[in-house]
């Protein structure tokens, strides 16, 4: 029998929990489930690194807008006149009103609905009524965004002063991507699930298939072979094991014969914009996530000559991973929404031409992961109430959670880059920027 | 277009953000959002100044009381055998239970359910069973709370040493309200509106008629001109502006011939006992607030010759205002719930022997300012959203937004008087006393 | 008339407001509505005193659990295979999630449902999935929670170092509780209600009869003469007193009769597992908790010669009460929610052969403490609310209310000795004995 427990650990500052990780094991309670955390989280996580925030498909056409709650943000992102992505925050210069309530439409001009300040697509106030004479409207416009696009992809960041390898890594993704034709797709389905967990702990489990038991369903068409090398494999997984090594030689060749990256490209821990890539076989007929393997689009992606393309799996830190088949794509993101309640926004990707009833039953379509995100809400769920637990100590990850242990060791180096900032001295030398800026503004 | 945001300014202490406060711009965001000042605004605004807190019309009997919450307190208002309205807190002397449970009511004596201590309805301890020889029923009565009536309306105030400007503030209203009979109205109508916002911005979006055009209803018989000088009318309102020049010169005569005094008397910011005063056409017929400017009660509140009367506009500081019309009037006030929740309660008087059906339709009544207030509350919810993102700084108030500028005047000159005081020395000043009285009741 | 009220005392830390503590009057108010002292009253209290946590009767076989939920704490009560109560922190050793989500069930091994780490009942890791050579499961085992039973009842404490006088306490209520056979009983009913109350105000409202005209069910059965002596009772309950002395004699001759110990041992507030414990007549037919006191249950809990047994009545500390009558037993926990919300647990326990329908009638046996419960909800949600005042000051107690005086003395010596502990260095202690422990594993 173990020793009782002993008492709860002093309270401890953010930084003294950071300093004190031990390495190869979850994170103590409070960076589950503090309040002080999930704020922490937000400034220097969710509010300075890269966030995937929507397909392009979500904007086909210029005035076509969508916003995005970051935690405490909200983002207006919309397709200007010149066909780009641009985005601002929703906040109106006058006395600070959210601009767009909905979660999307199509705009001409972006007009506040309490005074109708009115401002362009572009970000420009155009007017705004009834002002002192001296009012400068060039002072007053939406306050910018960055934003970019990669292969159908939109990404935002919060920061000033975007992290600099941004190009590398779309420039590594892309010819992976750029095959699937996604900037050309059409959004078959849309889905919001609100987990009672932590985020980490949402992306944590998604950086294993050490739990993948739980996932009947998707283990039929999945290989839940995730990181075991082949001395590794329990026994129960072993003849799926030795399919894998069967259809993995076969993807390969036909991701030769048509020129598909495949490689993997691991970069999870090691730069600011932590991300891995590889094109993969799937289980079955090795086509698309569904119970048999078989296609669920008919009118696949793009002119591929076969469906049996597997998948392109591509981890993003800190928020997002995606699934991209020969007939669709499925794209995740991560939101906090507090220190034990997180968004998880599904979206299904297929051909802009496809149609629903035709070439595609919604139900089939997103039936493997809908129910796999079932199924891993109740899991983190469970993880977020135990980690409340005065008794829990962190355990030790199994060789199998690698990449468990690559994103939480993503997550302490931005926490520590954050912290170790001089902070004031930043905010100091801004906040004098803007008072400048303020004074020219006069 | 805009640079991108500064990070968050840094989180700073009540005493500097009032310190720093930029006149003419609406406030930082702690002041909206934050738990810290949501409880400064209860101490050093609700608990000090003279809250506006039901119509005397609520109370007509003796033994009939209401039961008011200002945030953390519930106090007892009650008519007493002298018919004079008195107040005091609703919490019993023995261990602390509420005592009146509903929010209106008639007692003989005011007992609490627990265990059945009884008080008078002058708060006089009756009564407490089974108490140890020695127990003095006289240091047990309720602990009072200030109570006046002016003209009708009932006014608490929760400090120790209430405002001495009250008399000034009754006596230059009264004359004003006193034609209109309130103290023997009766109320037709009540509604409670918890608005998704911080109590600041229900009281700034009442101090300004920028944002009327989303108000379509109120404008039919409301001039949305408030506060424009003749050369800031805005294009739009041009031709309104001219209705109302003609529709004043009018009234003016009627008020005259009438003795209706009708004088703007503004001591918005320059006074603990903050207000405005003022008496005012109306667009159409001119009566009242319905949708063709009729009045809504046939029964007018006063022996008025003519219903033609416009309305009296009153705005008080902290959480009040009021319209009141030849036939009815109508009592708005505000009270904390939380940072981001306000409770809104309107309240229509009207003749006490007008009768529903025969004189009045409460859905005539009542329409104009109950879809007024369902529009206001999105108003102030989307404002509440929108500054609640770190992205957020505070915009310029028009010219026609001077009363809410007058507003956050009055408020923040609250706030640096409060947090001026040696709160400490006062406090053991106070407590001192008490502990002596104590002493002195042992 | 009152003085108005100070204004509200300067906040103040814990161990101010402890030593402070004026005796014979309610606490101040921070006890009942801080969140500070909702975590410490968890802290020094219930993780360190033993707590009433379930009936035995509840784990009737090997493999049978509960999970009970202790504050922030959830803990997993089992049957192991020696027919013993052991119990464990729900927390799997992995990466933390909760392992049993059901409030109770049979299982055969403790398995988590996350990654499927398999714990036996005596919480030793039989199994841990894909680990790492030099991964030594021993050093895995579940954290255990100390557990005791006592006739039927079944104690938990979280302490490292439980209070040593749980075996005075043992021995001197077990020859009290011994002869109703609780252990060989079952479960004929359990309700969960939610207060809206500080679980003080709930076991304060506990421990006096001074508001029981507040329940005119249980006054039909129960003499509601708490702690009254003769010259104390008020006259509307003379005749009651009359009666209960006719009562009381007879009892405790039948009590002679049958060697049933009835006598008072109580010692609420003079050690740190504080309880009373009598035996007492009740009133009308005199056998049990129903509205014309005959007995609920044709099936008695033992061979009793007459059910006419009155009900044993047992008071613990901090956190329970129990009443024990010929026919059956009903068992009442206390868990703290929040600062403001309580779970009140009520089980009726029967003889494990009793039928319902032929032996008993659930309504009939439930309906006397159930409606007790329900007037009482509403009494301690009145204090909450009340004390939530800053008018609030602590009131005195009456006579009558002496053991909730003895329950507020035992509760701040608890505090007292807990603040009085060098947290730190016992904190320091234990850490550096853990390191210790986590070297050796491995």
């Amino acid at each position: 029998m173990n020793a009782p427990l002993p008492a709860p650990a002093p309270a401890a500052a953010p930084a003294d929990l950071v300093s004190r990780r031990v390495a190869g094991h979850s994170l103590e309670a409070p960076f589950y489930v503090s309040d002080e955390f999930f704020r922490l989280d937000i400034e220097a996580v969710f509010a300075r690194s890269w966030i995937f925030a929507a397909a392009e498909a979500e904007l086909p056409e210029p005035g076509d807008y969508i916003t995005v709650d970051i935690g405490p943000y909200s983002v207006i992102a919309v397709r200007d006149d010149d066909e780009n992505v641009r985005a601002f925050h929703n906040v109106c210069r006058h006395r600070g009103a959210r601009i767009l309530n909905d979660e999307r439409g199509s705009v001409g001009n972006i007009v506040c609905g309490y005074h109708h300040w009115t401002y362009g697509v572009d970000g420009t106030l155009l007017h705004a009524e009834s002002q002192a004479p001296g009012f400068d409207p060039s002072c007053f416009g939406l306050r910018a965004v960055h934003a970019r696009t990669v292969a159908g992809l939109v990404f935002l960041c919060l920061a000033p002063e975007p992290p600099a390898d941004f190009d590398e890594f779309a420039s590594t993704v892309e010819p992976y991507l750029a095959p699937h034709n996604l900037p050309r797709a059409k959004v078959a389905a849309q889905t919001d699930l609100v987990e009672h967990a932590n985020w980490k702990l949402t992306m944590e489990n998604n950086r294993e298939c050490y739990h993948c038991a739980g996932h009947p369903e998707l283990q039929r068409c999945y290989f839940p072979l995730y990181n075991f090398t082949e001395d590794e494999v329990p026994p129960a997984l072993r003849t799926t094991f030795a399919r894998f090594r069967r259809a993995d030689a076969e993807a390969r060749a036909t991701y030769e014969s048509l020129g598909l990256p495949y490689a993997a490209v691991e970069e999870l821990d090691t730069r600011p914009t932590g991300f891995r890539i590889e094109r993969e076989p799937l289980d079955m007929a090795g086509e698309s996530f569904t119970y048999d393997g078989t296609a669920a689009v008919k009118r696949l992606l793009a002119d591929f000559p076969t469906a049996r393309l597997g998948h392109l799996g591509l981890h993003l830190q800190p928020n997002a991973w995606f699934h991209v088949a020969a007939d669709h794509a499925v794209l995740f993101s991560v939101v906090p929404l507090a220190a034990d309640r997180t968004l998880v926004r599904t979206t299904w990707l297929v051909h802009a031409d496809a149609e629903e009833g035709t070439d595609y039953d919604l139900d089939t379509l997103t039936g493997v992961w809908a129910t796999t995100n079932e199924q891993d809400a109740v899991f983190v769920a469970r993880a977020q109430r135990g980690i409340g637990s005065p008794a829990y100590v962190p355990g030790p990850y199994s060789p199998t959670e690698s990449q468990v242990e690559d994103f939480v060791n993503w997550y302490v180096s931005r926490l520590k880059a954050h912290l170790e900032t001089d902070v004031t001295a930043e905010r100091k030398a801004e906040r004098k920027a803007d008072r400048t800026a303020e004074l020219e503004e006069r």
